[in-house]
């Protein structure tokens, strides 16, 4: 081993002085962005706003809308060379009157637990839906029980999130599927209303909503579908292991609305070199209604906002564009990504680079890439500058669902990767409220965007 | 570079398939480890118990002794070889009733700012201290004031804690010498008392405490010591700004009692092969009296537990004797620290490697050695094996203050190093509470470390 060491020794050693300068220069560069994002930042300051004096904003919401123009606001106090509006049709839904639940072990004797709708559910007829329960781990479960065993119950998945994936966010794809297809699914076999364990990997009292589909299904097929928190679950699969019979009851008045309209939120830095390149850096501005969305996205927001003001704070000029795209719908229809992608497609716009942050304000590990083989190794030649932030996750595989409609030949997409393990205790539940936000934590993540996108600026897409 | 490239994976691919059959063993023995702690791990359930049930054990308090009752009767259960109480007299100090402060800007006009005696500081006179304030950064303007500016003030310490520096133990380190010797510097000056910015790098109203020294000074010269929470330093700084003869009250009956006896507690799984080569992991089992000591260091304790622990659970017999050392007195005096490594050197006991866990409860990043180069370049062939756990940090440069005195030639000292993000919200305050620890984050620590400790088992010190 010792040969292989003398060997990469004196290779490095004839790195020519030009590469050796422009690690300097590009570590001075990054080492100014950290300083501003850590010492003069705003993001930390403007989470507060969004998430303390705007709150929740769920697509098609007042909220929602006040968060539109507020950011919009903002952007142009920053002294951007755009700031635009992008008209984009969403969904609307409203949770209604909070949603109640109970255990009945007999008649008159129960134990309320906490339940929330999840988003696009049907509601319960008034009064509520009261059945048996039938607990399943799974669709394949619904099959083996069948139609004779689970018509006219209340089907409850209880598969938990697996807690020996290190990466947290696997452990949610491994049971998602529970809440997005699950009252498609047990629709099919009679059931007349179901409700999910949380995917939250902590034992609390916390409900977590979150997307759902009802598939095929017609409107006089759908059922209500709720979440229920992982303690009321152990609560429910323990009463259930004593008594098989005893009842679930639900009441839900959420409703869907027709479509309405909202925006992306889209602020520029015009390239001084190459202006038909773009480059985005974004994150939802919509989020769920139970917390304030300091997490999920708030936080992704104000770091793409903070890499623009960073570039201006601290005097760098982008060669090329270098948008902000805060997305309208990631958390129910994707209905602003989709619309950048095609706006930009129609306006023959050449994306060459996006970055999305929506997995958090935690502390920054790194990022993931969809890119190629010869774009992933430029990427890795950088590490070394990323070093002394301990920033040292860069992988391939996966980036960002507002960002995913541009994917074509030739883009790079990113995602920044925090340090999840705290992420799905807060994910779509009222918990996810500025107080868990670090405001460290939060700036280390805005400069260490802004680092990369400096590199792909100054380097182009190899 | 792609010369380098090939010769590398040349090389790489000679790995003799020993060396293979190595990596999958230990790959094998290292996911039993992490599996066993976040699947069945007790770390979180005995920190809750150590917090809630014990709460904070300041050396010589009736809490530091059901510490070390507890611990020990646990670590009996979990089935260790031996366990013991190993004796140390160690410091009592008391805070007495709780502490208050106001800034007085004329007579009757008071604002009340939350301070906190420094352990150790002797009291003020019954009904406190009032003088003018005098501000400054540092040793330094002390001796540019000169006796004339600071005689019969009190002296406050505003350098706050360097917000760029990535390391916020590196930012700790750059202000705590206002905290430890800043009564002792002031009082040569004639200052009749000291108040000292929090070490926190948030804004907020915790005062932290922490231990002083008086150096050479006389019971007589002793002047108090306090510490004040970052938003009154900011409160005070800017009334300073407005009126520099502004007043401060503080009132402390804190006291300093003779020494008393207290415990290391030790358990050790005696080594199948080498019994007489010790490798030991630690935390310290005494905590400030403000919080419950969760992050400091309940965390390390139960982490320290949970290796020996996990030993036994997933059925590795280790080659060399491992003994699990909580010890006493970290934090006024290092007494326990002390003590263990003067047994050992009595008893001539051959300590081959030490493991601290000192820094928080928090994501596990990696860990730094205090070890030759060659025992260095070992560590770095392992770095493959902790890259699936996102454990990236190996370091030269410092390990942990309890095994410090341990060190000698031949020995490996490590510490763990979480995320040092959020440490400093916490370190030595009343928010220092098990609801800040994450189950997950703990379980990881004590998985990482298990590996280590496995690892250097294995193989042996170089």
């Amino acid at each position: 081993m010792k040969n292989i060491v003398l060997i990469v020794f004196i290779s490095f050693s004839f790195i020519s002085f030009g590469q050796k300068d422009n690690f300097k220069e590009d570590s001075t560069a990054i080492k100014s962005f950290y300083n501003a994002s850590l010492l003069k930042g705003k993001s930390y300051q403007w989470l507060d706003h969004l998430s303390n004096q705007i709150g929740a904003r769920l697509s098609g919401s007042l909220n929602a809308q006040k968060a539109v123009e507020w950011t919009e606001q903002e952007l142009k106090e920053v002294g951007l060379d755009k700031v635009w509006l992008q008209s984009v049709m969403v969904p609307k839904w409203t949770r209604g009157v909070t949603e109640f639940a109970y255990i009945e072990t007999e008649p008159g004797q129960t134990t309320n637990v906490p339940i929330c709708a999840l988003g696009g559910s049907v509601p319960t007829p008034i009064g509520g839906v009261k059945a048996e329960i039938i607990e399943v781990q799974g669709f394949e479960d619904l099959r083996k029980l069948g139609t004779s065993q689970i018509e006219g119950k209340i089907v409850f998945y209880n598969r938990p999130m697996q807690a020996d994936l290190i990466n947290t966010f696997e452990a949610y794809g491994g049971c998602v599927d529970q809440r997005y297809s699950g009252a498609a699914e047990a629709a099919k076999f009679g059931a007349i209303g179901i409700i999910v364990r949380s995917m939250n990997l902590r034992l609390d009292d916390f409900p977590h909503t979150g997307t759902m589909s009802y598939g095929n299904l017609t409107d006089l097929e759908k059922i209500p579908a709720a979440a229920i928190s992982t303690n009321g679950a152990d609560l429910l699969h323990s009463m259930l292991t004593l008594n098989p019979k005893i009842k679930f009851l639900m009441n839900m008045n959420c409703r869907s609305w027709k479509d309405v309209e909202s925006f992306n939120v889209i602020g520029e830095i015009t390239g001084s070199e190459f202006p038909d390149e773009y480059m985005i850096v974004g994150g939802h501005l919509d989020s769920w209604d139970l917390g304030d969305g300091s997490h999920d996205d708030g936080a992704g927001v104000v770091q793409s906002m903070e890499v623009l003001r960073l570039f201006k704070e601290t005097g760098y000029k982008p060669k090329r564009s270098i948008r902000v795209v805060l997305f309208m719908n990631e958390e129910n229809g994707l209905r602003g990504g989709k619309k950048y992608a095609e706006v930009a497609k129609n306006k023959r716009e050449n994306h060459v680079f996006a970055l999305e942050s929506d997995a958090g304000g935690f502390t920054p590990r790194g990022f993931s890439f969809d890119c190629s083989d010869e774009n992933f190794a430029q990427i890795q030649s950088w590490k070394p500058l990323f070093e002394p932030y301990l920033i040292h996750y860069f992988s391939k595989g996966g980036s960002g669902a507002d960002i995913g409609p541009l994917k074509k030949d030739g883009i790079v997409l990113a995602g920044l990767r925090p340090d999840s393990q705290r992420y799905f205790d807060y994910h779509h539940a009222k918990n996810d409220t500025f107080d868990a936000i670090n405001k460290r934590e939060l700036e280390l993540g805005a400069a260490t965007m802004t680092s990369l996108i400096y590199l792909f600026d100054k380097y182009g897409i190899k």
